[in-house]
């Protein structure tokens, strides 16, 4: 007998009403990729960009990145060689291709484009209709996931997916993989482009592993747990430039409403926080009123916005496995573990940019 | 310097928000598709159905037509050859790899399922997760379009696409092809395949070519269009079966509201009509205040419900263009002509069924 | 014990996703009203145009109708007598407030503005936040309606209401009056007025009532229907002048989906049809091709756009209920008759302006 | 000439597609108010429950608030005196009128209700059309805020709203008053008591004064920051229990982020976390891997959620205007005071819960 199951809910993978993002793709399937909706015609999207955010994403580090990430952080050598691949479906054109008889000049970005997208390289102009783009997994071994046909793992979405499902892709995490997050930040690296040509910028980094706050001893920190088979949380900083007075709005739809929903959004995040903040509480109000975090009333005031956001540790380690934890639900824990990064939150940088690049670029 | 078009409008590729269905790709890029979000997991999906859906979209015919198409109505021989193949991105699993440890049953359809639907065809199984597709544009000839480039043809949208877009992808019309509704019938027809495990069915059938109503002669008519170079309109009847009471709603969203904004998103489709429609204007309230045409106030009253649709002529006909036409915006007249069907309502059939799965599916 | 009925449409009230309308209101309960959010501020509203277009909907006609209301429509005197008057609760301040301090200047409205907008009436100017209103149920005589607690009417939506939400309001109705149109009028006209501010124009006129189509001959047609205790439907046709090219999206949101979309919504509709319409089916594509209907691949082409829609005849004449008739789905009929209009499509008049205004206003 | 201002969000105003809530009203105006579109049919509303709510916004306490609120607040003697009273517009009929015929039984609540909600108060019913209500703004003082007419005020949204509407009703703050929460109090409210049928409750308190952790020293601890011209933040904490596992989506809409989206909207909420928080960071994967916060992957795991947001001081205090603040933006300082709340904090309760409740009637 067919079982249909009856939970569904509308748009689920769809994040954004006017830059709207479909996401798609389970973790080991044939690729993960996604749509965006609602890219105006005749922007450029540099090639290069896009590929430097994905090895930010996959733990390489870049030029601009105030901390590398340590060789022994669990980010396996053939990742690194093998930055993922986006193959473009439809929505955008080479941009050499792209010549006056078809409605756009071929001047070349303006003195107004900020020098670091002037590079010489291989980029796509967009023609105003749905950007479809996906990325094949390669070196999908299911059978290293095998174990978690018949259990789940405490602290991740294995149990939860198959209460709501009732059927569960088992190899890697399916869904729930952090991999699907490679497709937000192609998204969103398309999304801070456009915003760049607006004059707004976004910066991330991270500000604390555990209780260290010194970026120069956060590799070491990292590598210390990693080496006792833990792991430990994280608190990012993005820091939002540029951005006109007004966007953003009074009611519901608040500035800092967007930007949490956004970010809460991503794997491991339990929290958000602007301005003041929790740390805010034990001030008085005549000693921060001044301090907005660039938002008033929901609406940005025209200052630099800057948001914090804090990840938990990677859950699946070999210490806590050896402790026999269960989890609240009272799931079985795997005796196994899969690859194991012992701070997700430096990965996780980028993705909060892109999230934030994708909240806002809805709102202008 | 870089322009950036500025007319944006959300989601204007997106169809819907419980199946929500994202189209994308150009007929002349790398490949057209979708993404079906919402589909609940679970759902098994004939690959015959969709291999058959497909095969009328491009003009062969089925066993259920009541007419089939005449091979002189302009479809290439190699189209009929190779037909669409549909390549699944995500969301699905070979039905034949779904056990009971994962959640489901082995035991195939069950008696409830219409018999026509337990074949025993290679199918797959949905995930719950959005379920991505692709169709690979084969033998793309972008030099057939060549003289596109500097021109318009008239009754087609390649004038008013470059006013909005400033840029336009001339090979083959872009995104306003009818390649475009491949993948509406392929999401179309997953959910007339959940629709049928409700109990609803969904039939459309040309019942008018020009003056003709017989359907015995309609081969007959078209054929003689074609054989003049001329073309020629068609009305479509779709009759939903099966539909329970209550489904529509009162106000905006009246059930003829959700099914015209459907079908009427086709291309060459220039009026609906349901119940008594345009004709009833002669008749009296006496004498046809019993007939509902299924709906009333907006709601489904639990009877059939039948609507019909026209759709014009082809514009693009070697006559029209010897008669150098130009449309009311001015545009000159291309004097080449790309593929030429005569009428396109034989075509639009399984198209308008689609639309309408995927509008009833949206509200059940 | 509680009963909760479980089918649930979201935002069924809510037309419009940019300029949203939300309208509410049962026709004998306390009031009706809307809420219209997304209008920008400082927009001036002329009260005497919100209260012209009332009266057209009411029956009385105003100096630009083609064709005037008889006295013997069945609309009663006191109706005509006591227009409705709208409460406004929010979202705009009276507009002789509105000082150069608060960002508005007092120059009264520029050369731009038609004319006939530039009436000296008393005004109310937005604020940008949502604009509430309401217009109280005067006159509300239940009693008139106590039939109905237990009879439905043929061709109205007494049962399907009772299936689907399993308690009716039956005094009058509910929400199923036409009386609900009454708020789609107000808040129409606040968008043809922001629609003319842009130098877009809608009009409509109720071009065939039954077989007539001289205007002139149409008042005498309906009052023959209504003599003889029966009702007649009418073919509207509208007109929208100004509308840039570019306007309308390419795939679903195509323009003439839009505006069946919200013309099919209005109670009594049963068709739509734009261009060549259905007539056009037999015409050869030769000789039809170059009439676009103001649309070409669903974005305007910057000429008139033309649709036309028909009204089925008002169900519940004295003639029908002679008969006895049944609806399809079974409902006995009442054998008492509310007000009875002998030809909707009068009245339908502005609410299809206010619905292609409302269509319209989104999409800019 | 009209100025019409250009920034135009959409649905700015309204909260959630299937219990869609639209608000509306200035404080100054004539009423505040909103709607709730998609209540089923046939909900008993207790108007006692809704009475209890507004009191406890309005600062009195209740039965159940493990801390009233001391006199000295800062609230009105008349405030407290004279609660909002809420008119009914549309959606509702009183439940002593329904009866068996109507479709509902008169047996009253089952067992399975909470006992605290069989009270045999006045109820209403809803009659699963639009819900539209408003409150009258009564004891509008306008004058009182005349010094704000050419002025901002430090902390508060006057600036912004006059950067984005270009036009401000600066009468009390116009939209951006924490008036505005009484509507969404009333909304949560029917939220609230259909959450209960389903077994769903939700409970907030205020757990943290500035520095003051004990309960027992908050109402002390405020009256000194009162007595100082000062004010000070706190942490609210909410807890939802007997929400199903399953509940959420796994990617965009994650349930902790559709959580923090709701509460990050009320005025001077600063931050959002669940689960370990931001205290967490210290903490290895070893030591919290078992914490979940009731919600795995974006999805309800079927134990208890809890989260907590903090507010920051009331920002207008005698103590700040003497100081002479001037804000990040350069907006110069009010030298006058509205009326100040020693500790926003207090009134948010209520606002969470509200909040809370209909950011999950949505997914259910």
């Amino acid at each position: 007998m067919q079982r249909i199951y009856t939970i569904i809910v509308p748009m689920a993978n769809v994040f954004g009403d006017k830059w709207s993002f479909t996401s798609f793709g389970e973790s080991h399937g044939a690729a993960i990729g996604g749509v965006l909706d609602g890219v105006p015609a005749g922007l450029h999207i540099s090639m290069d960009l896009i590929r430097e955010e994905l090895e930010r994403r996959a733990g390489k580090g870049t030029k601009g990145a105030r901390w590398a990430v340590p060789k022994y952080q669990g980010v396996s050598p053939r990742a690194l060689r093998e930055p993922d691949e986006v193959e473009w479906l439809s929505g955008v054109i080479e941009s050499d291709q792209v010549t006056k008889d078809q409605g756009l000049s071929d001047q070349g970005p303006s003195d107004q484009v900020p020098s670091d997208q002037v590079t010489k390289d291989q980029g796509l102009t967009t023609l105003g209709t749905p950007i479809a783009f996906l990325i094949r997994n390669k070196d999908a071994r299911p059978e290293d996931y095998e174990f978690l046909k018949h259990s789940y793992r405490t602290g991740h979405a294995d149990q939860t997916y198959e209460q709501k499902y009732g059927i569960r892709d088992w190899r890697g995490g399916g869904r729930a993989s952090a991999r699907e997050t490679a497709g937000r930040v192609v998204a969103g690296c398309i999304a801070k482009q456009a915003l760049r040509l607006k004059g707004i910028t976004i910066h991330a980094a991270l500000i604390r592993v555990g209780a260290e706050t010194d970026p120069a001893q956060f590799a070491e920190t990292i590598a210390a747990y990693q080496r006792d088979g833990d792991s430990i949380g994280g608190i990012i900083e993005c820091r939002i430039k540029g951005l006109q007075a007004g966007v953003g709005e009074p009611i519901f739809n608040k500035l800092q409403a967007e930007l949490a929903f956004a970010v809460m959004s991503i794997n491991a995040c339990k929290g958000f926080e602007y301005g003041t903040g929790f740390e805010g509480v034990t001030q008085p109000g005549s000693a921060i009123n001044h301090i907005s975090g660039g938002i008033a009333g929901g609406i940005a005031d025209g200052t630099d916005i800057t948001f914090r956001c804090v990840f938990k540790p990677t859950p699946s380690t070999p210490k806590a496995l050896a402790k026999g934890q269960r989890g609240p639900g009272g799931q079985y824990q795997s005796t196994k573990v899969g690859r194991h990064d012992a701070c997700v939150a430096v990965r996780a940088v980028p993705v909060v940019e892109a999230m934030a690049a994708l909240a806002l670029i809805q709102l202008l």
